[in-house]
């Protein structure tokens, strides 16, 4: 059956042109033509353990199915718009291959609980992928922070100069946010890798399918236990785009900090050439684009994540052609977050940092003046009246433009007579991280506890997912 | 210059292939070859006429690019992704076919005002296409209502039956939503159609250009008056894709009913077999697959427009690279809107109206109970006391399983002998519909009304769009 | 010091009375007082075993917050907008009642990781609770499938229909759905429940704070474990809101489906009085108000999902103002979440079923053509012939105005000679659903077994949870 | 009727009390009492000259609203929630007030009419408020764009140091954006200004009524053609939050430049201290707060605008209770946007721009590279060549850490001897200013006749809207 024929001998007249292309999705879902052929061949073989199909039919659609993707894989199989999706495309070819076994594959099943079992194994498959790319972003960003442990820089709140903080604290913060962007991305696979397949239509089927076998065959860790919402809900595709975005506004947060700190306003990093643009018209300009880009894209997915969501409100059940539309959206998403975290590893491999720089701005903005009444604390003064105080002094110090470090000490005892010579070594930028020496603070000891102890945990975590990726390429064999 | 060669002196490394993939922008911009070569003229010409370009200069870019078209045209042209964007591939092809007067041509100007510009001679170009398609469907649905003045069907309220309408009245609806779309399309190009041309990179040029010479020639309405604004806003395309958005939801409204209608549980309407699709496993099927495509595509629409306002939100400016980010969203919102109009204008005309379906559905759910009340009230009964003598006959009538109209007349007087033997005109379905017989009301003589003054707004309407449709053309030649 | 004081001797001028309110919180954070006190407690005692604060400090401090909860309990306190936020106002009504020892509480803290901890135990709360109210829903739709287990519908897809179902499965889809929903509160709450005290204004403190101690003391699972990503991050706000979405997602879709069974075109159900309202103008009007607003409120949270995120994105480091605009959406995203699941478990016991209007739907549409097909492979048939077959039998039917059950023997035999007389068992609705008998299928066996065993784990939860809830309880004291 | 009442004799029990609370509206639409009177008393005179309302009648009502009014404005009225919403406490306490002519006064229409109309009504006095206050903030920035067209600071793209502009011209590409804000706005306001009071529950009315009528006493520029539309459509509010999340962007952008400029890495501008806030224990800070949360509230106005679209995607007509939920997000739309405007305005005229700061950033960032290059092309040298030979320049430059015109003449004329002693005047930033002096360049001139452009522009406006604002007063009362 054909769009270019009628649907049945219920049907008056073939589909319209005009309507084929607008209904039509093969253009984008033979995508997935892979993990169709995956979970036919579970299909097949567990309607032949059930006795539906024969041995000499699983034979035949197992040879055909092989054939298939060697087609594929040469690109030497043509998709037809007339045959709509990536579906009935693979199913004519096997039938044109083989003749009734093919016809007889589709037994106990539907195109709905169909698709939603290929998009289920594909973006098991990507959210692998995703995870291994998430942990070499993180490692990029551990080998910076190693290597600055003891780099001082301003950390601003409000873009002001607020304390000073080590540069490798600075990175360890983007590390702890990818890390729940991992988490995330795992407790998301869990509810993606549960099989609708057997649901067929929406109410199940009169054949005595077998659904337990056809998972372990997929690897599927759970059955959906309700036929109408096995093929009607996408939510797992919903909860996936926005992890997605989740990391992708992370990321478009250090991209702003990258465009920030190149800016030569502050000139605190460098990013490798190869990463950078310049100008057709502007002989001087270097430009960060891929951070740049990255901000933008984090609109792109976030714009996925409200269609998709509006594209499920108010649905009745169970499957309708609504849902077509949720496949392109998520694509999308998959390339965009893929992309974005390969190209990012790469670039933060290429980032030069500026010490001299940095520490320079930590000296413009008085980022000590909270140890300064800390230490008036500590020797006894109330809080609110040392918080008094320092004020006084950055007021004096900022109209001799000056750092409180720079005040000679006659003049610091002028405004509390507490101050004494130990002072300037709390003043100084070093002196306070080193201060903050407890469990997620700044100090250089601090970063380099979370460098060792997020190494491990990626070193674990890689040998982990090599295993689970080597059963995923033979899941895909 | 290329992205395989290095930007200047001042680079030491070429871009890394994974980079110049990322931001390569060519597989997508090349759509807008047509109307870059448009500004391209455009400004050769002013440059020429300001003494900046030769008239031998102008002559050969005027040859070059005419060549360029045809190339385009005949699909010889192979984009690169080394020339990065659309461009700098049509300036490069130009230079490769005419030497140093492809080379001036990019005096006075830069990609970022240039790109602004192709984005807007496009964006006026494609709504103006829009407006027109708004008008075609606009069309089917006065065909719909004016062959439908009289049919009556049960008007709903929360999916209640409230009181008859004229299914004519009921299509009128939405040829308002469509008159208020258009006029937002139409707000809307004014704001497209002004030049940026001349902002250069962000503070213009050094160069004697005459923007106003320019804006002539591309047939643009206004200059943009700020250079740093004309390169680095896109408010433009957020406000067509909010505009774009409301078409979609008022189209995802109208798809809603037509499923609605088309359930057997309803059955007021069918839509010809070749808008619609069976299923691969249930026979008697026949499923209207555009509207419920139409509905998930209003998602779509409105996930683009979340993508780019989020990508503007906290910019600084002028340029930067998140903007390249604008284009696919806003090619995606003008294709699905273009096919969608066309689509449905089409599928309208196959839809075939059950009145005797409708008509019994009225006659289900107490739809003139309303007049009833009304009735009294004419007779001098206070409102809310006629009210509950109402309820209460429809309480009785529930009971009897028949409609107000079914009860007899001694009945009927039970409840209130202000009631006599004239209630069951006022009781039929058509005579209600007869009494609403005021502006906007759902009388037969009101749809007819409309249907003429819609059908007069129209015609006038296409024979201007005619007319600046004849202009456009001539811009793009 | 407060607003209506300049900050320090720093400033100038105090802050404008516009600003004082454009900027103000305490109109909506005065919410978190319950949590601010417990975290304050906590933290106080935590100074104290670590030599920062004395014995007696501790013990005025749990004395003065102890009066302050009374008043607050009792009504009493009286909030300043002068005193900006929930903080400031404790604090000073702390230091009113307790002089100095007030004053010390601040000590190694800042209101930067005092307000997300804050948020943070609320949130902690308040999943809790609608855990426990998601599966109150999921018992009363568990109730309804129990008693409907053999209640025949009509299944939809595309609103056609498709197959015959059992209402009881059908409820059971929006259990598994929940279920989801359910899960992923659990896995968000993981997230939410780390503690970012200690973190200070930005990068640690220099007092010899201990975190481990103070997590314990307020029961947090984990410890963030860097300052600056403690302080700025919202993402456990936005994950929490994005999964509120798709349970708001899922209840707007069985909304919808209320709504279309309890029109009269459906009359599938009815909803008790006490969740409906009249018109007040339409005597005959009773509305299904409830569930229409529960799908007009799916947009609402949605909207605060895309709020948050926007607000997210690009934000540099530490903490930004911004930030503060975090509160609201998510306060209004957990009173939607809370009142919609009460009132939705309430009016779900309130709903009446009418299995004679759903039997008679099923038997217009031709639920059972799929059942004939099956039947006719069974007997040898390949499914393509065997679906051609049940097509032309429908359409004869079709013209007949019967169900394929009404023809008689001789005349479906002559569509295909393999059908004999026990077709008709197989061509009834309940021998239908009895045929899809295996797991997560329609027929009633499979449907009392998903009854049982969500039971079982609801019954399973709500005793786990009951203890944590009493845990949480104390937690609070 | 109350809802502690039941409906009516249709219905067997009343609401409950979870119910009420969930679907009552009172706590938010009673900010809509005083357009709500207004629509009334037009309604009362139109249904008295049409024949249906006695004079005594209307007198009645017409006092009783007076005094409502009174009451209302004294803080007297105390809101039942048993009555719901705004318009039935109205109304019942117009009959409590003046009996029998107080339930007349509700014939002809129904809340589904009366309700869109207060919206529209309250929404065009709102808009016309958000006119003149866009307006204000044009002026404050014209003031500064007057003061400063000669300042001169480095032009950004991608944050890179571009070309010198002047600050006065950067100022002014925000009044142009302003000034498209304001054109929405206006658009949007005659698509608000239409009438649907006529359209009753959905059909219209058996009454004779004159809708030309009541649209001329409520100032209505056109009234709703259709009663089903009218009713139902709520796509003026949507167009209304999409134009708001527009001019949101827009101060976003300005927002997060003025955070950077006020950054101790930029240090162009500062903000006076009632604008900003400290710290509670970094005595240094001075945080510029105001931007920062206008920043953030640009995400609250955008959510705002995804949950209405959502709330209207997929309605059947014509009204259902979703559309309640329009109410809110609109209110706190117009609120943040009104409030946002205010403090903005006034901000900006408490900036002090810093042009030392600003010029010293000029020069680092080889800001005058393209007016160099522009040079060598007006001497005869391609500029391809030319765009060479100046990054060349700059990379020694940069090398010797210094500006491109600090180079010596001979040094100069070792990139090109086409160099001559003139090149220095167009090195300088005020050289570059001025050299791009056409309609849109950075030119002081240019940028002093955009300021006069501008308030004539604003002078006209003002004087208009002063009229239309009486008519605006003259039409409340």
């Amino acid at each position: 059956m054909s769009h270019s024929e009628i649907w049945s001998g219920r049907f008056n007249e073939p589909v319209s042109e005009l309507v084929k292309q607008y209904t039509g999705s093969i253009d984008f879902d033979k995508r997935l033509a892979h993990w169709d052929i995956q979970g036919s061949l579970a299909h097949a073989q567990m309607l032949h353990e059930s006795g539906v199909l024969s041995a000499q039919d699983l034979a035949q659609i197992q040879q055909g199915m092989k054939e298939i993707k060697a087609d594929i894989d040469a690109g030497n199989l043509k998709w037809s718009l007339d045959l709509e999706d990536v579906h009935m495309n693979i199913e004519r070819r096997l039938t044109d291959k083989i003749g009734d076994a093919g016809k007889r594959l589709h037994t106990g099943r539907s195109r709905n609980d169909q698709v939603a079992t290929d998009i289920r194994l594909w973006l098991r498959d990507e959210i692998s992928t995703i995870r291994i790319l998430i942990k070499e972003l993180q490692s990029a960003l551990l080998k910076l922070a190693e290597k600055n442990a003891d780099t001082v820089m301003p950390g601003f709140t409000h873009l002001q100069v607020a304390q000073p903080v080590s540069f490798g604290h600075h990175m360890l913060a983007y590390v702890e946010m990818l890390g729940r962007d991992d988490e995330r991305m795992a407790d998301c696979r869990k509810r993606v890798n549960r099989m609708p397949l057997g649901a067929a239509a929406l109410a199940g089927t009169t054949f005595p399918i077998q659904r337990e076998l056809t998972a372990q065959l997929l690897n599927f860790e759970q059955i959906c236990q309700n036929s109408l919402d096995a093929v009607s809900d996408r939510d797992f595709a919903i909860e996936f785009t926005a992890a997605a975005s989740l990391l992708m506004v992370h990321l478009s947060r250090l991209s702003e900090e990258l465009i920030l700190w190149m800016s030569p306003r502050f000139g605190f990093i460098d990013i490798a050439d190869r990463f950078c643009t310049g100008s057709s018209i502007m002989p001087q300009k270097k430009n960060p684009d891929v951070p740049e880009l990255v901000r933008g894209k984090s609109g792109r997915v976030i714009g996925h994540l409200t269609g998709l969501i509006m594209l499920m409100k108010s649905q009745p059940l169970a499957y309708n052609k609504d849902n077509q539309e949720d496949k392109e959206p998520l694509f999308d998403t998959v390339d965009t977050v893929i992309n974005t975290l390969r190209v990012y590893a790469d670039m933060m491999r290429g980032v030069t940092v500026k010490p001299e720089n940095m520490r320079a701005a930590v000296l413009q903005g008085f980022a000590t003046a909270t140890d300064l009444a800390d230490y008036l604390v500590k020797k006894g003064l109330p809080f609110r009246d040392s918080h008094e105080v320092v004020a006084l002094a950055v007021r004096h110090a900022d109209t001799q433009k000056c750092d409180l470090a720079d005040l000679p000490l006659d003049v610091l005892r002028g405004f509390s007579n507490l101050i004494e010579n130990d002072v300037y070594q709390i003043l100084t930028p070093e002196g306070s991280l080193n201060a903050r020496n407890h469990l997620g603070g700044t100090a250089p000891e601090q970063v380099r506890y979370q460098v060792a102890r997020w190494q491990k945990l990626l070193a674990e975590s890689f040998s982990g997912s090599l295993k689970s990726n080597n059963s995923l390429l033979s899941e895909s064999n």
